[in-house]
Order: C-alpha cells, then structure tokens, then sequence
C-alpha cells in the first residue's frame, strides 16, 4: 500500500497541515484558523476534519496514513506529549494534546517543539540540506532555536534545550518577558524590533516612522525595515542593533555546538539582504582571531512550509525507528 | 590477560600520566615537566619513558596495556591526531603526537581536548558521575569548556566546539587575547581575576591588595580571594564581578544544551562556598521566571586527577568501541 504522513503545524493563529508522500514529497496542504480561544477539545477536532478533509480532496483515504508529525509551541512536555501552557493560547494549559490527536485520527502522533520541527524541515529539504551541524534560528515575535548536532535535533535532560533566544548578550540590558535580562530576543525579534523603534520615536529620535506613528498608532517591524530601504537613519541605527545582537548569538553558537550552517527563518527575513549583510558584518567584525571560521550565516529556504515538512520528517523517522507505533 | 589503560595529560608545565585497570582503578600515576621547549620529539620521548618506569614500579609490563587515553591543549585537529599550535608550547606546531606517540609505545593512542578529557574523568568517576547531561568548566589562566549530552562528550563539525571560555556576555567589553571582547574568560578565569585587581589598585581602588602588589610586584587570583576571606572589598567586587559572569554563562548554557548538571573544576575552586554561593546567588537572580529550574551548579571533584582517570576511560571506550585498533 502507499504510505503517506501528515505533518501539522499548530500556531497561535493558524494551523497548517500538510500530506506528503513518503518521499516527503509534499501532495497537498492546507491551513485553518486555530481558534484557540475554543479549547483543547475543538482545536483538535477541527484539525482532524481538516485532514480528513484534505485527504479526501486529495483522493487519498487516512488509511494510507503511516504516521502524523506536530509541532507546538512551548512550554511542553514533548517526551509526554503535554502542552504545559502557552502564551498565544491561553486556554492549552496541561493539554495531552499527542494522545487527544492520536486518538481522534487513529494513527501514531510524533510530537516535537515547533522551532525544532521548522529546523528539521530546512535541515532535511531546505537550507540545511547539504551539512550535518546547523543553528537554526525563527525571528518572530519571539525568537525560537533548534539546533541539529551530527544528524540529530539536540535534546537536554528535559524537554526544554535549545531555548536560543533566551540566551543572555546584555546582562544589564533590557527586561524580557521571561523575566531575565538583556536576552537576544529582546534585542532581534520582530515584536522587540518595533518596539525599540516605538520607543525611540516616542522619545523624539528623528525619524520617517514618526509619521507611520501618528498615523496608524503603532510601528511594525515590516514598517522598519521598509523606511531601512528609505535610508531612515532610525531604521538604520534600529537594524544594526538588531543585526549585532544575532551576530554575537552566531559567534556564541559557534563557540559551543560548532555548526557549519546557522540558519534564519521567521517573517522578519522578509528584510532581506539589507538584514543579512548587517549580521555578517557584525559577525566578522567580532569573531576571534585565533582561527579562520567558514560557518555558513544564510536565511531559511522553505518559508512556511518548514514546519510541516519537518513534523511529516520526523514522523517519517520515528516510525522507520519504531519510536510511535 | 589482565588489561591496563593509560591516560596521558600534557599541559603547558607538566605532564600526568596515570596506569588504570579495566575498572578505572587508579594503580599508579606519576608526573614529569614537559620541558616543551625541547620540542616534540624529546616530549614524546620523556612521556613514553615515564610510561615504562611507571609500569616497572607498579610491577606491570607494557603488554597488558590495552590502550592510551592522551589529553592536549588545543587547537588541534583531535580526529587526525594532530595538535596545530599551542600558546604554552610554542614549539608545537603541526605536531602529528597521535602517531608518534602510538608509535613510541607500540599501543593504539585516543586523543582529545584537556577540556573534554577531564571532563570525561568527573562525567564517569567524579561530580558528573549521577547525570547524564553534563557542562564542564575549567578556571584556570583562560577558561576551558566541555559538554556532555546525553552521555556523549559534543563536538561539532570540526574540532573546535565548546569553546565555552569564548562566549561573549558583554560585546562591548573588555578585550580578549583571542580577538572578541566581552569573552566570559575575560572576567571569570584565574589569570583575568588578578588582572582586573591589579587594574583597579592601580587605579587607585582602596584595597589590602595595594600592600601585595607593592611588596611581591603583582597581584594573583589566590591573593584576591585570600583578600575577600578577610573582607576586602576590592576583592568582593572583583568576586561579584566574576561570579555573575559565570552565572550569565551557565545560564545560557541551560538555554543550549539543557544539563542537569553544571560543574566547575581548575584551579581557582579553590577560593571555595565563597565563589560558589556567589555564583549561585547570580545565576537565580538571572534566570528566568518561566519556569522553576533544577539544574544543580558544582565543583569538581577529582581535582588534578580528572584528566588522566578521563583520558584512560576515553581509551578504554574508543577501544571497546572499536575506534583505535
């Protein structure tokens, strides 16, 4: 019988799932609204419907289905399939949500971070295909790691490794919301992004986003990086910020898990080389001296569609490995 | 046959070598200088002498060993057996010291980092002896690290991972000799300590330290924290500032690799609770509030032992695993 996986992509906004045959061909996809105001419960029987309903559309029946990936965001106890709780979805707090999707499909549920299931996808299709070692990196409102050491997503004692955008750059820096100071994510997200621009215009900084301001309330990042393109000095002095900060988390990578790719992703690559070229620069500039370094800094190849190709992936993988049954 | 195992540890001013049995059962160890300055022939052929007249005291032959455990300073290129250059033995450059010194002793030689090695000697028989995911320190003049994940020691891609002493906690910092600023080893390894006291009592800092660096011409790590026991407050700041470097330091390294475990070995551990509380009370000060963390932060216990115990044991593995013939 043909063999297919179903790769699943929970967010605070969208689910996207995807069927892909067992070439991790991609067959078909789709995405539904998560609604996660609804609950556990609901959440989970609108996805099972989804992918009922992709299938059929397919011509594909869930019989053929040999394993199903999904991706969460965190706290989470992956090992136990437990969503702790959530920041985006405030009513998944001690969801069993691997067995609740198991058992409303009746097929196996591999279950992983959302960071490391989008890492898994551009390692085994995207821009981590040719290397062994990579970084990977989403720059959302948040800023999620994975890491991918010879081969392998790396774990720790628990289910809580790889937390890189928590990694300390300014101790005395800024508050982050996790309560420690001076995190990268606090310096390289999207959200933080707009909100150090927010700041500074409130604060007088001259700048074309003053207008933006006063016209729509807010400033985004989207609108930083596009009066970047306009030359706007602000954008300019927010962006080298922002670019230095993930330059360090690079080199602090490089010194610990010695990757030959690090890897960005997260609609804040959006920005383009206008962002890559400033992370190199810092990069360069603040390496060592003691040895030449060739790791690869690039931006991540599959868009929105890492996450479902990495959840199927490792689906795939557990299940040749007989670790979901 | 009864089997026997060496564990060799060359550092810049001596080198220990240790005879193991099959268990790890310390039989007999001895020490020689290194004399680097004789270059690499003339080392390898005083270690390989040292070997025999160690197995001649304890009563042993050099047919029972079954494999030799060796522990360098890097850089080096660990898997092709070849330390590339090295700052306390300047003599040694593209030193091939695998395959001399497997073929000085006619035995089957595994070769690593210092760092990795006595890491290795308190993961199996010292501190890290109960966990399987482990991080190592050494304080000494610069700051050596080592990861293990999962009960395996981490590399990278190449041979130059955990190179934790290089992490930068404060990019506009002090300047390190490798080229980055801010590298933790700037303002937490031994050699650095005395370095930021002498600055400050030059600078006019009041301390009791002024007295020592008059009366011996310079200030060392021990004289700072014998300054603290006695309530200097020069040398609490001093101690504070070190201490919450390598708080920052472990706190990103649970961000990374996730231990249970976090050890700290060399010879500044030697300044005792007074070090360690401190560090501790900086490290849950700094870390987040997400969550409740358990990670347990330690000395080492082994003291200079850990290597040859880590290196012999690397042997004894490498050796059953089939990796040295």
């Amino acid at each position: 019988m043909v063999e297919f996986f179903i790769g699943i992509d929970i967010g605070g906004t969208n689910v996207k799932i995807g069927c892909f045959d067992s070439d991790l061909k991609l067959i078909a996809k789709t995405s539904i609204t998560t609604g996660a105001g609804m609950g556990a419960v609901v959440v989970v029987g609108n996805i099972a419907e989804a992918v009922h309903s992709l299938l059929a559309k397919a011509g594909l029946s869930i019989d053929g289905v040999c394993a199903v990936g999904l991706g969460t965001p965190g706290p989470a106890k992956y090992g136990e399939g437990i969503i702790l709780s959530s920041t985006n979805m405030p009513k998944f707090r001690n969801v069993p949500i691997r067995r609740m999707l198991s058992k409303k499909l009746g097929k196996p549920v591999m279950f992983d971070n959302d960071a490391n299931v989008a890492c898994w996808g551009e390692y085994v299709a995207g821009a981590g295909k040719e290397v062994e070692d990579m970084v990977f990196f989403t720059l959302g409102t948040g800023i999620g790691g994975a890491i991918v050491n010879h081969g392998k997503l790396l774990t720790g004692c628990d289910d809580n490794a790889t937390e890189l955008g928590h990694i300390i750059i300014y101790p005395d820096g800024r508050r982050c919301n996790c309560g420690q100071r001076g995190c990268v994510e606090v310096y390289a997200s999207a959200s933080w992004t707009a909100q150090r621009a927010t700041e500074a215009v409130e604060a007088d900084a001259k700048s074309s986003l003053k207008e933006v301001l006063e016209e729509n309330g807010e400033i985004t990042c989207k609108d930083v990086y596009e009066h970047l393109a306009k030359g706007d000095e602000l954008a300019k002095r927010i962006t080298d910020e922002t670019a230095k900060a993930l330059a360090i988390l690079c080199i602090n990578m490089l010194h610990t898990t010695e990757p030959s790719r690090i890897v960005f992703a997260g609609g804040m690559i959006a920005a383009g080389d206008a962002l890559l070229d400033r992370i190199k620069h810092y990069f360069d500039e603040g390496i060592w001296t003691l040895k030449k370094e060739s790791v690869e800094i690039c931006f991540a190849a599959l868009g929105e569609d890492a996450g479902i190709i990495g959840a199927a992936a490792l689906a795939k993988q557990a299940k040749q490995q007989g670790k979901i049954a």
